[in-house]
């Protein structure tokens, strides 16, 4: 996430945004950008490789896989991988979309807008609970392990990411999308255990604490079986929500209020001046 | 302000926060390295020069001045850009405050936060109100000029910056302390046009449209006075306003709710699905 950060804030410098009337042009190179960036971080820093960032693929979902694996991907995973971009563009007031708005009020440069809200997601309290799930799900081998650890989680009350959502009351409408093409790759793949799992641990919550899987619980198996590390979940949601936080900007800035609310002070009313030097 | 924003996300890269418990020193490593940042940048962009930044000056205002002109600043230089410092330091629930805090209540490190706030002061409607009083200011050679110009920008209903304040109706508290080191700066310099056009341009405001000079306006002939470049204005404000903008993040972090508004959509209620080939 820093390296997506510093990325997009250094392609502000390079290549700056200047008049609004280039905003489009700034998005699509940014969008264009994020996945070469920080999939060539990623091989660089973990596997010491330099990747090849030139293909001829011509689909966001089609080029990240691609230097990811050094290969055409099939065209299953290229269609996941472009269903799951769609899912994660938008998703309304979210706090990173409302930090991106809230710097689009001074009406910043587009680049300042999208480096805020990726320091928004990179807080753990909104990106990264795909990567949670799959921390989670990982560690059971077979969905009776999955069922005991569960409960007994939820016995210490403790926090199983993945699902509710501040928005969805009943369900989360994205999770049957990833959840079926989970399932997909599940049956081509060797092993099924995750997917078994990750199905097991969505029927525990339900029964035991009527809590939904959200977008994010599904895509857990879904990347895993695309060979996807971990560690580029939350970059994915990046990339991906590029799109969504620049249309915000766009309509922001288009009818734009400066978002500055007030403070109300709650402290001591006043206090006496003690010279510096006669403080104890 | 690209340069500044790139410079701290590239630190929280280099030396990431990591724990909250590092985070005074993730804050006075960005205050520390501030100045240096954006003072290299500019003398290597615009003069040429690889300066030196390191001496024994033990103040920020004292460093930044000395790198900026190669010298030992004057006791008074010194003084002056203290006093900027901390006048800049924190301002309440300013719009670059406010994206911090959204930014810090998803629990993001704290160069984040600091990285977004820079994008937003780096917008027209915030930050940038100095430079364009020096741009102003900087055009009459007379009181006389500056009076007959300012009545006619009045009449012609252009805005003139660094007037009123969001927070302040009757006068902003800031302006009688730089306005008094602006005159002593003026006093002992070649010349004092600059601080009586800018004086002239108080009372003109003051007389036809009952509107104070805020912390902004003497900012401007006291930063000439001291040799500074209108285009580091803004950037020494983000140097001083890290400190505040990190307070803020403390404090939300240390007791926090995620800050994530709900939309009320507005829009059209519903529309009849057309497959993407019948579109005309």
């Amino acid at each position: 996430m820093d390296v997506m950060r510093t990325g997009a804030s250094m392609l502000g410098n390079l290549e700056p945004e200047g008049d609004f009337s280039n905003q489009l042009n700034s998005i699509n190179r940014m969008i264009a950008t994020m996945p070469s960036i920080v999939t060539y971080w990623y091989k660089f820093s973990h596997e010491g490789l330099d990747i090849e960032l030139v293909n001829d693929e011509d689909t966001m979902a089609g080029h990240f896989l691609h230097i990811l694996h050094g290969k055409q991907p099939s065209d299953l995973h290229r269609k996941v991988m472009d269903v799951s971009l769609i899912l994660y563009a938008e998703h309304e007031f979210n706090a990173s979309t409302f930090t991106a708005r809230v710097c689009a009020s001074t009406m910043s440069d587009i680049h300042s807008c999208v480096v805020a809200a990726i320091g928004s997601l990179r807080g753990p309290l909104h990106g990264g609970a795909n990567e949670k799930a799959m921390e989670l799900i990982e560690n059971w081998t077979s969905k009776e392990e999955a069922k005991s650890n569960i409960i007994e989680m939820l016995g210490k009350k403790e926090k199983v990411m993945g699902f509710g959502h501040a928005v969805y009351s009943i369900k989360d409408p994205r999770n049957a999308v990833i959840k079926d093409f989970a399932k997909q790759l599940s049956e081509l793949a060797d092993n099924d255990t995750l997917y078994l799992v990750a199905e097991e641990v969505e029927k525990v919550m339900a029964d035991e604490k009527k809590m939904f899987a959200n977008a994010d619980f599904f895509h857990a198996p879904a990347y895993f079986y695309m060979g996807i590390p971990t560690m580029l979940f939350t970059p994915i949601f990046v990339m991906s929500r590029v799109s969504g936080w620049a249309a915000h900007c766009m309509e922001q800035r288009a009818n734009n209020r400066i978002i500055r609310p007030s403070a109300e002070y709650i402290g001591v009313e006043t206090s006496e001046w003690v010279d510096i030097s006669d403080r104890s």
